[in-house]
């Protein structure tokens, strides 16, 4: 160990109540990953950049502001009723960038194959991801592939990073939601977790559900058109809606309350989760996002959004309080309040 | 499959021989990999930047010229003499960002974590990579990690992208070696592949050899400073040496020849393949690269790096040759000639 080594190692406590081990929570987006990181990574990398924890960071290059972001998809099973890992591996990047209120210019691509992969799968994964990329106007630039042993991975593994370039005049961030402020949902929240998890585990569904994973950026660019001054954008990817409301009010030091009543589910997701015991709040969606504006331009946000297709589903959802700094409320059917917390880990896990 | 999808389909043909599956030597960094590359991914991704197969891509931003590369780390294991997972993954992104003649802006980190690895391991490794980036003045901005069940991975997996400003004055490229340049290498070649493959298997050298796991950024820059007409840089990791000439004398379309009494091997690296059957030619290096230079600018190059102590060991081993284009040929100790080509595979597979 050299000098550099033992001053990081000094930063860089290990996470409290873990058994030693890494869980499938520590993956799952919620309170436990929350814990590694703010608990390991944070203190070890030291960077102010990855501690605003937003969607993907913003670079300054001499004039130029640029976001940048990276994911690792290891979604299981890799094709699923409206996509595959190719494609949500595109989406989950450009989503991300849009996030940052960028235009994605260049995407890398990082392969990690299990030996005895069938090549027709790669064949119809690599020609998905092509087609992801040509329909946003986006070209992967650089690539990797590595192959490891027999048993030492689950089929394909796909890690994407991204490049965008921040539109001029936008200003968002995970901090910047105020009182007041109205809190939208581009459409109908846990598509993509509950048809995930029905392809695993082989449920019919009683209708055709498809995950919604698509590339957001047509709407973003609509809503940011006609609204500059969004606040905050953010997908609900792991942990679905009530963890990216609360990692924001986190983020904010704000309180949010959101209205169950008119937060979009369809009825086969909502009956999805009856049956096996899920809250839709917490279910991933790879096609949908979160904007927080400013109350008196949420109507003309809301209406750039829902003038898409993709976006006819949007809905106002609820508002920052100034009730409880960092905590999200929900106002059920019935009128009464509870607290949304992160859960430990997540309900349903390897879903992107 | 939608229309975008058949489009891509037909231009992503299956690559020839390959018994259906995905083989470890399709990650090996040889001939296999080369045909997955060049059948599949570059049909599908019409990329003219990826086509350039370069250690990372070159982007223009507005009046930014950029460096972007990928690269996911499996190596097994992830401890070894000199390194680990998290050193060499910052190194890694670093040298290819340095081999494209760019400065290192910022680092992102995707880690895929198995079920059951220790904490402590983890903690260490990001230790470790906290103090590589530390060292090399580079930050992680960026990151995201993913847990996957107990058997479907190895411990640990870890992609690094890096962005990177190139320097200005500087243009290198795997296409511009012309006949009469001076090859160097920046220090003795196989350290990485035979220490990694020694703790891999437990064998125990005569010698404490270490991986030469480092960033070559000090001696880059040390070079380009006093030889801004440097042509070609890369630095020889899977497939080693030859591989790299290989690759560099198909981009450049032209003949090379190396001297075997040139190329620097450390006596326990070359006892150690003598031993075990190997090419030390093939072996992978993960901090030392390769500079292809203006014959006349060949003994300044050399100088500069050398004056520095991680680069006491550079040496000139051979020249862009004008006969037999796209070949690699080694001049051997008594004086015959043999062709080195491409291996299928690797030797030494998951060695990084």
């Amino acid at each position: 160990m050299n000098d550099f080594e033992k001053l990081a190692r000094l930063a860089c406590p290990l996470p409290h109540n873990d058994d030693g081990v890494v869980q499938m929570a520590h993956g799952g987006g919620g309170r436990k990953m929350a814990q590694l990181i703010e608990q390991m990574f944070l203190p070890a990398f030291q960077s102010d950049t990855l501690a605003q924890l937003g969607d993907g960071a913003v670079v300054s290059i001499g004039s130029e502001r640029l976001a940048f972001t990276t994911d690792t998809f290891v979604v299981q099973p890799p094709f699923f009723p409206g996509g595959d890992i190719g494609s949500l591996a595109v989406h989950g990047t450009v989503n991300d960038l849009a996030m940052c209120g960028a235009e994605p210019v260049a995407l890398s691509l990082g392969l990690v194959l299990e030996e005895g992969f069938a090549m027709a799968d790669l064949q119809h994964i690599v020609a998905s991801i092509a087609a992801a990329c040509s329909e946003i106007g986006v070209s992967v630039v650089t690539g990797d592939t590595k192959v490891v042993d027999r048993g030492k991975g689950d089929g394909i593994y796909i890690n994407t990073s991204g490049i965008g370039r921040l539109r001029s005049g936008i200003h968002v961030g995970p901090q910047r939601a105020a009182v007041g402020d109205a809190i939208l949902v581009s459409g109908p929240v846990g598509d993509h977790g509950i048809a995930v998890m029905a392809a695993r585990n082989g449920i019919a569904l009683q209708t055709e559900l498809k995950s919604d994973s698509a590339a957001v950026l047509p709407l973003v660019r609509a809503m940011l058109d006609r609204v500059p001054t969004v606040k905050t954008m953010r997908d609900p990817t792991r942990g679905g809606l009530a963890t990216a409301l609360c990692e924001i009010a986190v983020s904010s030091q704000v309180g949010i309350r959101i209205d169950e009543s008119a937060v979009p589910v369809r009825p086969e997701v909502r009956g999805a989760c009856e049956l096996l015991g899920f809250d839709p709040l917490y279910v991933a969606c790879e096609g949908r996002f979160l904007a927080i504006v400013p109350a008196e331009q949420a109507d003309a946000a809301l209406a750039a959004v829902q003038a898409l297709p993709a976006g006819a589903g949007a809905r106002r959802i609820g508002e920052v309080t100034e009730k409880e700094s960092g905590r999200v409320v929900l106002r059920t059917r019935i009128g009464s309040h509870r607290r949304l917390e992160r859960l430990s880990g997540e309900q349903l896990p390897r879903i992107c």
